[in-house]
């Protein structure tokens, strides 16, 4: 599908990118470039590409494809970086989970003549590193781009192809939109997960390790998520903030409103709150997001198979 | 190990409870009561007992061990209408997720000479009724039991035995901790999740479908909790108030202190915060409560499997 893929940044999304790009031969050569000296060297310990580079403008010489797989706040560094070494006709795109900060940072140093669009593949896991990475990340999840008004079609094309190739549906979007979108179904739940987590720690009178005992009874749900990477989270929440502002607004008022319905003991609005809820999840299993087995901290009981 | 068991309620509980009794022969009959002919009827289909009762007065005539396994509202009204039918030297528990209420409510009505011993399984999953109950539901769990200041120990005992050979670990806790632990592990991130999912769906920029689309970003982790059952979580809100009052308050005060960092896009403070929380996620998985996976929401890709 390429001649030169390159990666730059080879992370979760990077590594798992390169696997996929292998096993589904979508480039005759891999080119790999990371920042540390030690990830690259694990890198190539795990043999994700063809070639390992700590000079990035390096890695995108002659590349067709050059894919940025870093937290987003490194966007700018890294499109400054490489700007100069480009190569005419090339498709340069990011896996980033903010949108418009993300353009604001590369696009001005992207040469005339290379096809800058934007994307973010909505996959991922709480792991980090290129150790954890799959080739399946990707598959029966959407990828969607940011494409500018300007962008050549037949380079968006071949990008949505590659995606395709990689496993998932592809969606456009405004930018803007992205963000605000990505404000509610990601960057919200995962401040939430970490700010219920740091609550929990931080009680006087229940001690962290029965918050972890008795985690099974809902805590554990919110753990996965604030066990993420604190780089890119940090990153996200100061490229999205309007966005995520907004979000965090609304759900303070509306847990404000709970609460007064707890303290005046209003049952039939708590009920009412409770109920109009549980279709989003029968939703999301259809939607094939989700799978219906309840309990997935335990792989034994699964729904049904233990049933007597 | 009883002669007789009544089991009053046949939701997820009650029901998981009649499968382990069966499959472990922990009685010679298992007596099943409901409130309503069409759970009681579903019960019989399912094959969960050995007799059927609307009347829960008859269940428990000449039991061994009574359950009580109905939202805990619905506590006091049990324990009257049982009160009276109950035999001298049985054991009498329950199942609720609050213990200082279920005790008000139920103390009372047990007569001199039955031993009233509350209890809590920390199991559970997001679906009720008698068909979604499984035997495996209290394996490696944490069971909680509250006993009374003159609880008699020989019938602790024998209440210990019966939950350990469904499978669970054993804890004794005073009520009013009981239900300070349960308020924060529990109570609290049900009801983060009833309230961001309730945030989602009533945006005006983000339409709900969008949502679901895009919910494997984070989202969904939320969506598990917030199917459960409204009346089961109506009733915990109005019988364990303080306690839930005051973590929602401490939730409140720190997420307000996030959104200021991330309004004053204060990295450094952001950074920390998502830093501290990461260790509790291992400590949960070394505690045997949650699994290394990750993406449960995708049975196809486990950590590992895929990995070329
Ligand atoms: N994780 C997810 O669930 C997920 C999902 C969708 C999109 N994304 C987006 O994907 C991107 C990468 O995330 P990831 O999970 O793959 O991260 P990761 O596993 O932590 O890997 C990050 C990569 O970026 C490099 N890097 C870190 N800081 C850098 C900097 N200041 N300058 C240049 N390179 C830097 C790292 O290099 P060294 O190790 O050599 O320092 C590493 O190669 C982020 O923009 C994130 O928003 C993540
Ligand atoms: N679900 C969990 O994850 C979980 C975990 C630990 C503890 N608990 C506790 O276990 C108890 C039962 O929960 P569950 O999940 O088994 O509930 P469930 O599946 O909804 O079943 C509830 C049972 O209680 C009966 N019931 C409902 N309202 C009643 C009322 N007003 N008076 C008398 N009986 C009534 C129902 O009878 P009909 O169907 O005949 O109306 C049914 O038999 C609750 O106290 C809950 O706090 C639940």
């Amino acid at each position: 599908m390429f001649g030169r893929i390159a990666l730059v940044g080879i992370g979760l999304i990077g590594s798992s990118l390169a696997r996929v790009v292998r096993r589904e031969k979508l480039a005759d050569h891999i080119a790999i470039s990371t920042r540390s000296a030690s990830t690259l060297r694990r890198a190539e310990e795990l043999g994700l590409g063809d070639s390992y580079h700590t000079d990035a403008a390096e890695a995108v010489e002659g590349a067709d494809l050059v894919i940025v797989s870093v937290p987003v706040g490194a966007s700018g560094t890294v499109a400054q970086a490489i700007a100069g070494a480009l190569k005419p006709g090339a498709i340069v795109t990011d896996v980033g989970s903010t949108k418009r900060s993300v353009i604001d940072q590369m696009a001005p140093h992207v040469p005339h003549g290379v096809h800058f669009i934007p994307g973010h593949p909505i996959a991922g896991t709480e792991y980090s590193g290129p150790d954890s990475g799959f080739a399946a990340l990707f598959e029966d999840r959407w990828c969607i781009l940011t494409p500018l008004p300007d962008t050549d079609a037949a380079a968006l094309d071949k990008l949505k192809a590659f995606w395709r190739a990689c496993g998932s549906d592809l969606d456009e979007m405004d930018p803007d939109h992205h963000d605000r979108v990505l404000a509610v179904v990601s960057h919200l739940p995962q401040l939430i997960s970490y700010n219920i987590v740091g609550t929990a720690s931080d009680l006087e009178t229940v001690t962290e390790s029965e918050v972890i005992k008795y985690s099974a009874s809902g805590f554990r749900d919110f753990t996965r998520l604030a066990a993420s990477d604190p780089t890119m989270w940090r990153d996200v929440c100061l490229h999205n903030k309007e966005a995520i502002l907004e979000m965090l607004a609304r759900f303070s008022e509306d847990l404000a409103s709970m609460q007064r319905a707890i303290r005046w003991a209003d049952g039939d609005k708590l009920f009412d709150l409770f109920t109009r809820t549980r279709h989003v999840r029968k939703s999301i299993i259809e939607a094939g997001q989700d799978v219906e087995v309840p309990n997935f901290g335990r792989q034994s009981a699964k729904r049904g198979e233990s049933q007597t």
